[in-house]
């Protein structure tokens, strides 16, 4: 597959793996699973990093059990690795070294819900649309969309956002509290209910983004929102990348408080027509949803309309109807399968970057030079209000021709992002797949910075080894 | 003053000291400064905490003049400490070991504006009233208010908020990146100009609120927002704290964006009346703002008001006139100097706390018995839409009996806070007062994990010394 994956990591001990696995088959039964297909499944990830699965999977159904396998591993120097939906993209829940895999699907409980404070208190293994049915009828709801249902805790260990984030920010904003594993199987709490803190080191943005490589999360304080009165939803192609830019700048200077506003290009509107039968003009794409009362998206959308007019954009359509609020955003939601029928067999390669909003125009555009230089077909959609966009690339895993030809493309698109002061990854992570590009992006002495908290929380590397931090 | 300060800290040798202030006269001539008043003005603080001085103070003017200081005071063991503008609360720059105090305020130049972006690029002295006088032409602003004109990168240390945070968020919500000064004077950078990344661990939020203790903060990129078209100002008083409480539960749950929601006890509405020769109902009051377009700000004001007479609020007033606004808000700018002025010659202690929402009335109104109580006097004012009081307690600090009343006051007020789910600072920070309150707000282990923290990033304790982390 040429990605090659060094971590200069040793493979743990056959001795000290079959001692783990002795203890955790004692205390967790038929919970403690070695078979090749279960292992096989906790490694799988939807990119082109080869899967490499751990020893053995513990399901766990409470924190005692977290802190069960810890106590049983780390003196071993057995890797623990935490396993939420197994829908991270860049090869988080590997385990080059071996190790055991904490499956925390089934910590699902919803253990408190504050509707007064807007925020909850749930286990790691809720999934946002779980979370989301169970909140429903208390008018409330957890605003982070990234697309998959993904359990919380692994869109806290990812720093994950989606959608929703222009207006409601990412992981990062809408944590309050974790409640963590250490090393020695004990607990540190990162917070309380409170909404805001000036109390000493910010831990919880500590572990937010860490990708299991500090502690395991067992327990999430995390806010919610009222759920809106109104729901708009709105569409307007432009002839050019660079007129839908303009317009999400112009929206954001104006504060018009957008819910989401995301760009498909030209190739992907052609995709998706093709998929759902739309006739949707075959130029850039914005679709936009606004939350509020009435009368708020009604000023939302009015505003937005004279914006788009004025950078060039074609007809506005906007809707509250749920079924034609549907109908606008299908493009949207059929993205991913679009692409997939575009070249069925063939590998989809999520990738993701980030740069200042008045860069993205150039960014994409250049983007999508480079695809056409490379003869590569790769949709681009965008959570532009962010600058944040994704390209889905097919190539066929079997072609290594191809492959290298991906990979070119994949490297450029992180130097592109970069040398316009963005980041190699918005909201995917670093996992394996883009550790190459720390050092780039940030300097030697982040990186420095981020081994020595790592070898201060976890001095034997026993959290998810072999992510995030470049070898040295 | 019965505070006592005890961070088993030794004081710097003389000799080391001596050394440093040799090697820093050579390299700053008059910009190093030992005079008595000098060093003393820089330990100055707002509070009963007794003044440290450091050993010499050096005016900064630049990122080479801050690595050079730490070069020449780390390889001595000499502590190094930031100074912005000298208002923090909480003792954050005394010198209990002695050593260099590294005063940035001439430091202060807007280094790059991104309009487009809404986002610049500054140096830490920088205040948030030069800033947005800066900017103000350029149709955008920074909106976190802390009262005080205090500097940007002090506000980054203690994770300050303020009046705008309901809205805006605090420092948290809107720090992109760091550049920040490490032990051997090298710099770490946190993060891009992207606005939202998932590349590693944010380093930015670690440095964010760590008071000076991890290393100095030599450059910051923050977000900006555009101006609204209008703003309106509103006040509304209360029978009740609880009524008063309510009404701001129901505006969080129903998405109202109001830009600023304080709250001022009957005891502060009394001295306002007679600072501000007022007439306002001696009852709880709340002061509102709403930010948006012309008819944004009338539909919020609505809405606002149908839910205050929900909550048994009286006559609800609004306007978007500039000099009416100042009227209504007249109460609030001049609490401050309305309780100097109720006692003249005591003394002002201001503390904050921070619960959650439903929790507040109850937190005031105990906290209100308490003082009654107690026979002292500290009128309330808060960020209520985040759940964040401050009190400000008048004390004679020449009367040892009423000042251990004072303590008792203050000690309660935090236990109080922290038994409702709260913190024991919403927003000025731990410094040196509040350390004692560490350990029963998150637990041994997030303490130990702090102490980790900087043993890893300051491993010569260095930096600001004797701050956040409780001795052991």
């Amino acid at each position: 597959m040429g990605v090659m994956i060094d971590n200069q990591l040793q493979r743990v001990a056959p001795k000290a793996i079959a001692a783990a696995i002795e203890a955790l088959a004692a205390r967790f039964g038929n919970r403690l699973i070695t078979s090749a297909s279960v292992r096989e499944q906790h490694a799988h990830s939807t990119t082109w990093l080869p899967a490499q699965p751990p020893d053995a999977v513990v399901l766990a159904r409470e924190t005692k059990d977290i802190q069960d396998v810890v106590r049983i591993c780390a003196p071993l120097r057995v890797p623990v690795i935490a396993f939420g939906t197994g829908t991270s993209l860049e090869g988080h829940i590997n385990a080059p070294a071996g190790g055991v895999c904490i499956d925390l699907r089934e910590m699902n409980r919803i253990l408190d819900v504050h509707v007064e404070d807007l925020d909850c208190v749930i286990e790691p293994g809720v999934t946002r649309k779980a979370l989301n049915e169970h909140l429903r009828d208390r008018g409330v709801f957890f605003p982070i969309d990234p697309g998959a249902d993904a359990s919380i805790g692994g869109m806290a260990s990812t720093r994950a956002s989606g959608t929703n984030a222009v207006r409601y920010g990412t992981m990062r904003d809408n944590v309050l509290a974790l409640k963590v594993v250490r090393g020695d199987g004990e607990i540190i709490t990162t917070g309380t209910r409170a909404k805001k803190s000036a109390a000493g080191y910010d831990l919880t943005h500590l572990f937010l983004g860490a990708e299991g490589t500090l502690g395991i999360i067992s327990e999430l304080t995390i806010k919610l929102r009222g759920i809106p009165d109104t729901i708009a939803a709105a569409a307007c192609s432009f002839e050019t990348v660079e007129g839908a830019c303009n317009a999400v700048i112009l929206a954001m200077q104006t504060a018009i408080p957008v819910a989401r506003i995301e760009l498909l290009n030209a190739t992907q509107v052609r995709c998706c027509n093709a998929y759902s039968k739309l006739t949707l003009p075959e130029t850039p794409l914005l679709l936009l949803e606004f939350h509020g009362s009435a009368a708020e998206v009604a000023e939302q959308s009015k505003n937005f309309a004279a914006i788009a007019k004025e950078c060039g954009g074609g007809e506005f359509s906007w809707t509250t109807r749920p079924e034609d609020r549907s109908k606008l955003w299908q493009a949207r939601h059929d993205a991913y399968w679009s692409v997939r029928a575009l070249r069925p067999g063939a590998g989809v390669v999520a990738t993701d970057v980030c740069v200042p909003i008045s860069r993205l125009a150039d960014c994409v555009v250049e983007t999508e030079a480079d695809l056409q230089r490379l003869n590569l077909t790769a949709p681009i959609v965008g959570h532009v209000g962010d600058g944040n966009f994704h390209c889905s690339l097919l190539c066929d895993v079997n072609d290594p021709e191809e492959m290298a030809r991906g990979e070119e493309f994949m490297h450029r698109l992180v130097e592109r992002a970069q040398a316009m002061d963005g980041t190699c990854t918005g909201e995917h992570g670093i996992g394996q797949g883009k550790q190459k590009y720390m050092v780039a992006e940030l300097g030697p002495e982040a990186i420095e910075a981020m081994r020595a908290v790592k070898k201060a929380l976890d001095p034997d590397n026993i959290f998810n080894p072999g992510k995030i931090i470049p070898p040295l």
